[in-house]
């Protein structure tokens, strides 16, 4: 790195924290229809930090839900690798509400064991991230006047509701997205020394069940032990899904699954990752799932099939000794190549449809998700980013599949034909879509020079 | 029924359902701690009304919780039974607000098929049926000067939440309640000119379960596969808890059950009800429970475990993959002679103790309930009854025993060593604890005339 820029990077830091925090403050809630303004607002502040960092055609992109902001910089010459970065700049909700130490939407640093965390909602997933390059790309240009490549921004406003508006505008907009390669940063480390690079995500999809019982609430005492009760119905198929190991039990779920090689295997055996670290992440009392996997297998390499939320019936306080007309719940899975999300949604539906007794009905509505997507390891791309790793963290990156998805990619693979490289700069401990989500601040720092150090190899 | 008693019910009709309309207004839910105000107003405005009605000592009893109300008329004589009249004047919560077709505090007529129901919460359980004694008690004394038997009432306001107080309050007051027999209208009958004497009683049991998994709120791709997802670890011990048949599966629940006798269940099968009336009033695709046992037996002489609530994870609009750190469920049972509800107590968390998986924790939080009750039929005070009912409605009463329970009945035939009379003119379609819950206008006044007849029965 020159002189300049590492000057430039130093003085910047307090600004560029200042303006994520700014970033931060706007609660882009993309589910709730009530935070569409909000949104809104977060694109429009995007739209004029890119502006301020240097881009060009910095253009706020409408859609029928939320809109995606694209950007540009493209004087690095035709023979230099164009670039394109996503990111989204919508975040999660943030209930339980009560469980967070400071409020999700008033960015707040308080210094953990390996140094200062940013805790807010969306600070890891996905705005601190995804500002990671913005504020790169600003280095660059104002420390050096040019960037080794040329790049392009596309950053939506959907991905935590299935990537819809950016899912069309893709395949239809394949020139002015035309690239050479994909960068995202919406991925994790294993801890704030052990870079990873993510080469595998696991797809998804969502649906809601709704069991119909009773045409009514009834009284438990005047009808209970001749009415099923949908609550207790629910809860009956829904214990049919899993077996006791955790294996989901829907006839052909696991029929396209690829099953890892040896060599994978090994691979994923060096990520320093087991039961201990698992429980001293997520607190639980045991670890859970296929015994015949490693835990990095059972998040990364094999499906899964949760119950997000469900609901039925008296919930307030005290009791109410109701049977429920209604019970409800809200079902996703987790995929892998080369499970179909729309197949996966027709077997889970007809295997509920089987399952129901006489004594109720099952509605289920669902949505189809996106594909997992596994990436060639020892590509050119990827070998570059495992060398800015190497330089700016001092140590080589290990490899790994994350459990989660990115809608997106496998559709920038398929419309632009392009390599997506994953670099993450989260952390396990982040509580992405959980209470008090944070975001390491040397990572951000660090992923800053990361970012750099990776375009400025691509442009040699 | 003299000339005079025909000539004051005839003319009070319209203030009598004025009066009732008026209690109705009053919200006095009394498991929601905001509406403790309403349920003090409630109370205070029976005091009111029994002063008016010629009821002597009127008073309202301060408890740790909702008041209750006392009144007495005791001059007819040391030869002459005393009556001592329970009932209740609170009600159940009321959600799901927006099924009520009209607000459940804005009591309103409505014209069936069989006369005008009056649609309000607490309409049946229990103010209309509590009502209908005060309004007897009213009529004899301003129509004829006096009374045909000694009367007490005691009236509260917690039988919805388990009668806290009036069970304390009984066993230290035995003078003050002392009593011939006590005669209570909380219970129903089958159809507007098929009246019922419930003989028999379920009792109850409540708890709440937590299931605990992580510590915190989980991204179910960053964990799922490798944690037990609390909602899922909820389904599958509750699943656990019925068979196929709809028997509960709790060791030892059924142990200290009554089977019934070939007598009793031929009187039983005298009930016209069985699964297409049942089916035709709770609405549900099919009937439910053990095919061993007639629908009447099911709901009056069978035990039960119910759902009664469950939540847990996301439950907003839209979707957040989220493995959520609990779930919740609120459960009761309904009890049979001679099931003791703390021994059900003991059953029931020890069964879920040792179901539950070594990934999560189970925690149950319990309330012991009321026994279950069942009187001889052949007393006098209950053919005294039953030739009340055949007064008014020109047919004679069956005889069931009902599937929900009044906890105060085991109490005071302990405390006070009486026989308990459940005179009932609620209706199978009064949606109690449920939307909508309305009382036949027809049965509240001939409710008041059979009051009157076996009041005078008593007192020959």
């Amino acid at each position: 790195m020159t002189t300049d820029l590492h000057s430039f990077l130093t003085t910047a830091k307090a600004r560029q924290l200042d303006e994520l925090i700014a970033w931060l403050r706007i609660p882009s809630i993309s589910t709730l229809s009530a935070h569409k303004p909000d949104v809104l607002a977060a694109a429009q502040w995007l739209v004029a930090n890119l502006q301020q960092s240097g881009l060009e055609h910095v253009t706020l992109i409408e859609t029928a839900g939320h809109p995606m902001v694209y950007a540009d910089w493209l004087h690095a010459g035709a023979d230099k690798p164009t670039v394109l970065i996503y990111g989204h700049y919508d975040v999660q909700p943030v209930d339980p509400l009560d469980l967070w130490q400071t409020p999700p939407f008033e960015p707040t640093i308080r210094t953990g064991r390996h140094g200062d965390d940013l805790f807010a909602r969306g600070a890891s997933d996905d705005k601190g991230q995804t500002f990671i390059h913005v504020k790169a790309v600003e280095a660059l240009l104002q420390a050096t006047g040019t960037l080794p490549v040329n790049v392009k921004f596309l950053i939506e406003g959907e991905e935590e509701v299935g990537s819809s508006a950016i899912s069309a505008y893709v395949p239809a907009h394949t020139a002015q997205l035309a690239a050479d390669l994909c960068l995202i940063s919406d991925t994790g480390m294993l801890a704030p020394d052990i870079p990873v690079i993510t080469y595998g995500l696991r797809g998804g999809w969502f649906c809601e069940i709704t069991v119909t019982g009773p045409a009514h609430d009834l009284h438990s005492g005047m009808y209970g032990g001749a009415t099923h009760n949908p609550n207790q119905a629910l809860c009956e198929l829904l214990a049919a899904l899993h077996d006791a190991e955790g294996r989901v039990t829907v006839p052909g779920f696991y029929d396209r699954v690829q099953e890892l090689s040896p060599a994978e295997r090994a691979l994923l055996a060096q990520v320093p990752y087991g039961e201990a670290q698992l429980l001293a992440d997520n607190g639980a009392p045991a670890a859970y799932g296929e015994a015949a996997y490693s835990v990095v297998e059972r998040i990364g390499a094999r499906p899964t099939l949760e119950i997000n939320g469900m609901w039925g019936g008296f919930t307030g306080e005290g009791s109410k000794t109701v049977i429920p007309s209604q019970a409800h719940a809200k079902i996703s899975c987790r995929l892998v190549p080369d499970q179909d999300p729309v197949e996966i949604a027709q077997l889970i539906e007809a295997h509920l449809q089987r399952l129901a007794p006489p004594t109720i009905k099952v509605e289920v509505r669902g949505r189809a998700g996106g594909r997992a997507y596994v990436a060639p390891i020892d590509s050119p791309e990827i070998q570059l980013a495992a060398a800015a790793y190497t330089q700016v963290f001092g140590v080589a990156p290990l490899y790994k599949r994350e459990g989660g998805g990115i809608p997106i990619v496998p559709k920038f693979q398929a419309a632009l034909n392009v390599p997506v490289v994953l670099m993450g700069f989260g952390l396990p401990d982040d509580n992405l879509h959980a209470p008090n989500e944070k975001f390491h601040l040397p990572n951000f720092y660090r992923g800053i020079q990361t970012s750099i150090a990776f375009l400025q190899g691509l442009g040699v």
